[in-house]
């Protein structure tokens, strides 16, 4: 199904694309020739072949992201290959440049082959100073992931996980607050076990909520360690979470929970929310239609959280990553850590703290004051956790 | 031998790099974000998907170009790899931008495996709308460019290669102007056959230099079919050029010749200049250091060109690679020709013909008319040779 249309905004905004480079110095005059191209480059050529760690202050390396897909799971729209994701990637990098004034290339890349991408990224390494992975299906995404972190000098972080996660963590930090709860005392349903899904589970137990009384929902129902259709993550998942090993569906799984994190795609039914602890929190960030209409939702918890800009609390990854990748830089970390991304989702929690409400608990996406935040605790993390250049 | 000096205003230039992205669309409000990125851009993202072609119109991919290296041949500092050769890539993409508004990302593979950067620039197509490949040696890049060009459906083209030629030939094409001679009329040595020496030497004769009375040398000396010792170019070139057979070192081959092309990088003694035809013309090109110094040239040719900015004829590639891209995507064309190539050629040649004189064969470096006349002429020739999407 093609939706072009020439004469929608969009398209007419997307004409020629989104973004552009720019010089940064001077190529007006044969002398300005001379100091940004031959023959003086060639000192910072021979500097940088006798230390390589000059690529980072001497070439724009220093502050350059690659946004990499393999277009194989873009938005909602499923596996739609390089070419179709590419604007998403370029929306993707001026975001960027416009929050954290992170230059960011666009990459899509012409294979879903894990070997293949990895190899690629890999040889692409030294044109970049950190690497965001984007759209790629689970479970490949974690093995892409895990290998370019452990073979590669620079920041390797997989948005869809991670930058989601934080932002999880970010609202759920404030809407306990709110709530007047502790995270460890909170239980906590995610639906999804995905890229975000994972993730955000992960993240939430580093960050203080308690493992044993998450509950996370596959497409068959909850995870746990009696199960033998599990892949890797799941696996691990069912060995962090869900100690009661209860079995059974999304309706079973709400039953006294406290918290509902949507990150599936699905729906869940009403009789399923109408089991959940009274006062507590629903997050349904399945875009564009979240797991639970938002009205729906706020009969039966009092804090309501989704994807969509259009109604409060967007949990939006445009928060955490400009930020994340702005500080990993400026510190010049070789890698983002779980310290960094817990400090990123505290960052942005107090960036809402001193206007927090039902309807406030994470900063507006539009927020100038988040990045540079965020930046500044990860740089700070990345430096207490060792792992700077 | 590390150059590095933090005083020298190189280095001062250099810092954080020469190049930034940005944002051609506004990103301050929520409708912006809305449009550039979700939920709109799912809507252009369905419609490349369904309609691949719409990717040169909607995204930044139409108007961009790698700068592909794997540092093999770095200006006149060889081997020094990928991370070294950052800042020629990247000033090389500045000037893409600043002569011929053409967007170019640095791209320097930690790989000097010809298989493996076919693999990779063949998957990092679907991002760019034309592949430079640049400071890469002979005689992989050959192949690799081969290969390439096959592959992929846009422009491939090796600057150190068909730049330098086509500046050369317009030069050369000027230079026999002024001194009254018809091109197939010229007896032409070529000193190299490197990249530029083979391009250099094909794109003479396609430019109508005869290509019997065209002697090649490298540092075993002359180059004909008699020799077995020649790699797949070089014997290539041995069919096409050299029809007496000349054996022999540089000086056997200047005897009589009318024009020197040194793409070498060594130096050619005084005694065999003095056995040039009288009246002819010196190209010394090896950069910083020309082959024949530009004074003592001057007594055995009535038009010296070098490499150089300080010295008068310069024969530098910036003159053809902005435009040749910005004329071959405007046509949208899937690859870059001989004719294009030759048409380029010309463009440069006439746009110094109103001031043409010994010491201005070509136009300057800084010249903002020539990547305009060089693009239209381009994009001409290419519909004419029916390659355009």
């Amino acid at each position: 199904m093609s939706q072009f249309d020439a004469d929608d905004p969009v398209f007419q905004l997307h004409e020629g694309g989104k973004m552009a480079v720019r010089s940064t110095v001077p190529l007006a005059s044969r002398e300005d020739l001379s100091l940004a191209y031959t023959p003086g480059v060639a000192r910072v050529c021979s500097a940088i072949a006798a230390d390589p760690a000059l690529l980072h202050t001497y070439t724009w390396v220093g502050h350059t992201v690659a946004v990499v897909t393999d277009g194989s799971a873009v938005l909602g729209l499923g596996n739609i290959g390089p070419r179709a994701a590419m604007p998403v990637m370029e929306g993707k990098a001026v975001l960027f440049k416009q929050f954290g004034d992170v230059d960011a290339v666009p990459i899509c890349l012409d294979t879903q082959d894990v070997d293949e991408i990895v190899a690629i990224v890999t040889a692409l390494a030294p044109s970049f100073g950190g690497i965001n992975l984007e759209d790629i299906s689970a479970p490949r995404c974690f093995e892409i992931e895990r290998r370019l972190d452990q073979a590669l000098p620079i920041p390797v972080f997989h948005d869809d996980q991670h930058g989601t996660a934080i932002v999880v963590l970010a609202a759920l930090r404030n809407a306990a607050l709110l709530l007047g709860r502790k995270l460890d005392d909170l239980r906590v349903v995610v639906s999804g076990a995905g890229a975000a899904g994972v993730a955000v589970t992960k993240m939430l137990i580093a960050g203080g909520v308690g493992g044993a009384s998450v509950v996370v929902c596959d497409s068959r129902g909850a995870i746990h360690s009696g199960r033998t259709d599990l892949n890797d993550a799941k696996a691990e998942l069912s060995s962090l979470t869900n100690a009661r090993g209860l079995a059974g569906g999304i309706a079973d799984a709400l039953r006294g929970a406290d918290v509902f994190i949507g990150l599936s795609g699905g729906t869940v039914d009403e009789a399923s929310l109408a089991g959940m602890a009274p006062g507590g929190a629903i997050f349904a960030l399945a875009n564009p239609t979240p797991e639970v209409d938002p009205a729906l939702a706020a009969r039966y918890a009092a804090i309501v959280a989704t994807g969509r800009s259009d109604y409060p609390n967007q949990i939006n990854n445009v928060l955490a990553f400009p930020g994340v990748f702005r500080g990993a830089m400026d510190a010049r970390a070789t890698r983002i850590t779980e310290n960094m991304k817990v400090a990123a989702a505290l960052a942005i929690a107090e960036v809402a703290t001193p206007t927090l409400a039902p309807d406030a608990i994470v900063p507006s996406a539009l927020d100038s004051l988040v990045a540079p935040a965020v930046a500044s605790a990860v740089a700070a993390a990345a430096q207490r956790d060792g792992v700077c250049r």
